[in-house]
């Protein structure tokens, strides 16, 4: 179910560079970070750096930490410049992937229509795509991961936020203007807590790690579980309980926290059965930071889709963990200048 | 915003089917009748009859009466034999587009597993296509309807119940195993009412024409509305009010029936912000019974869709009336052959 996918060490020797194989150079930016690595093409990671983001000065001060990114992997790896096919950047959104501008990231103040993808070409030379990060993730298991053999793929990547990606026949779906995908902010409860978004009842509302928090504190403050292992990972203090200390709960047993995740995989099954009757993918594939911890709830949420999808053939449908980690960024990128 | 679409007379001349034009014949079969006709290559309905269906009988009665509403065709229009291009079926569902086998629908229990397009193509000996209503009637608003001019178009049946059909380059998006599209038992609202279908809060159980329906007799029973039109046209009686009387005070300028149909369209702009965050589709285009006194409403939805997307472009998204009124599953049957 896992292709095998491997990761180059840092240290590793140029030479393997020099084996005439096809490289993309991959850029993922954070709001504090850049990570900026080399891919080869069966979407192993080679080598990766990374350095801060300047996401809070002016658009070149942006632009400025983009560049020392790239030029981090030329100085540790020049000969990367004579194999490499093209750069692929990740950036948060919103941005029109068709014209590579970024338009209004909330999270980069820095840039406001600034045409990545357009600079990157025209100081290094190489074509460029710039895309948001689940989009071009989702592409990443596409071509190389959990999705290789489906033609149709929601992606969906569970941690601080829920983003989601659509890809057929190894191609991102971009809807009108290469807004689509947006997934995370679906409602299954228009009633339900305020999302960041505006909305009510996004499943990101739901099911995101603050969500999964502000559940398990809920729960403590009811009363009646001073014994949860939650508590005392927290220090003690019901108010600090984040996602981690559920999930570390989980892991060591503690009943009130695997109820709390299982309330949580109730809700992304009615989540995933709207997903089915509207899309039917051939494959579900789930990454981020959660997905290890809810994986345990895969099989749960298999057996509850029935009353979640009119899908007569919903449970067929796999729900997998994406192969790319924290690298899921960085591989998505590079596979933008794919195919 | 409105292609003209023209409907033959029942006692054309034959004559208009000698001018070596391409025709396809369109069967839309319902759970009391089988509705058949001839449409040109420009989407115009020439000709129509209709025949009782055999729903509840043995898989031959129920072929029968396909058999028969085919034949009544040819016997109007004999010329119409040797200018088709093939046999488009509508069927509810759930059924394979891609086998053209019909499985188990709800409201045909002669039928299960039973191959209608290879029977129907047996018999007359032209190719035969079928599919759910509702993803034939958005293909056939996609090239001759409403949605000509787009490639990426959401279709929506508003009615007894809300079917939708999601086509990408005049083609239907099918999705794993032709059951896709099924966007009216989309939830968004997982702890309200019951649904045929059963899952919780879908639009179908929200928005339907019995919900409507329930929704005033809910609001008229709450009192202080003795003077709503609303039961007058119920006979007197709130617990006979249906959608037909909602529609009808509405026109009359009763406040309360307008107030039901708000709140309808307040539902129906959460469940479209879910369908462009994940589609992003560039139209949207809601047929079926209630389409037209809802669209009194879309201006109000599209007021309000920015409350209920994060795409930041959503208004620029037109939702637009079907083209096809009643004779959207007989188009949509027609337009199978095409392409």
């Amino acid at each position: 179910m896992r292709p095998p996918y491997k990761t180059g060490s840092q240290n590793q020797e140029d030479t393997t560079l020099n084996s005439g194989q096809q490289l993309t150079l991959g850029v993922d930016i954070g709001g504090t970070k850049v990570a900026a690595g080399l891919v080869d093409a069966a979407g192993t990671i080679l080598f990766q750096t990374r350095v801060p983001m300047v996401a809070r000065g002016d658009a070149s001060a942006g632009f400025a930490a983009i560049e020392n990114a790239i030029n981090a992997v030329f100085a540790a790896k020049p000969g990367a410049r004579h194999s490499l096919s093209g750069i692929g950047i990740c950036s948060p959104g919103p941005l029109d992937p068709r014209t590579g501008i970024v338009l209004n990231p909330p999270n980069l103040p820095c840039w406001r229509n600034f045409p990545l993808a357009a600079e990157v070409q025209r100081v290094f030379g190489f074509p460029a795509h710039v895309e948001n990060d689940a989009n071009a993730a989702s592409l990443a298991e596409a071509i190389w991961g959990a999705g290789v053999g489906y033609d149709n793929i929601f992606y969906g990547t569970l941690g601080t936020g829920i983003g989601t990606g659509i890809t057929f026949d190894r191609h991102i779906y971009h809807g009108r203007t290469g807004s689509a995908a947006e997934g995370g902010h679906m409602t299954i409860d228009y009633r339900g807590p305020l999302c960041g978004c505006g909305k009510r009842g996004c499943i990101e509302a739901l099911c995101s790690g603050p969500a999964i928090a502000a559940r398990a504190r809920d729960r403590l403050a009811e009363g009646g579980h001073a014994n949860s292992k939650m508590i005392a990972l927290a220090g003690g203090k019901i108010d600090q309980v984040q996602a981690e200390a559920v999930g570390e709960a989980f892991k060591q047993g503690d009943s009130l926290a695997a109820e709390v995740l299982r309330t949580t995989a109730d809700l992304l099954t009615i989540w995933l059965g709207n997903v089915i009757d509207l899309l039917e993918p051939e494959v579900i594939i789930l990454g981020g930071g959660l997905a290890e911890l809810m994986s345990a709830f895969f099989p749960h949420i298999r057996e509850q889709l029935p009353h979640w999808s009119i899908n007569q053939r919903c449970v067929e449908i796999p729900i997998v963990r994406a192969t790319y980690g924290t690298d899921a960024g960085l591989a998505g990128a590079a596979a933008l200048c794919q195919g």
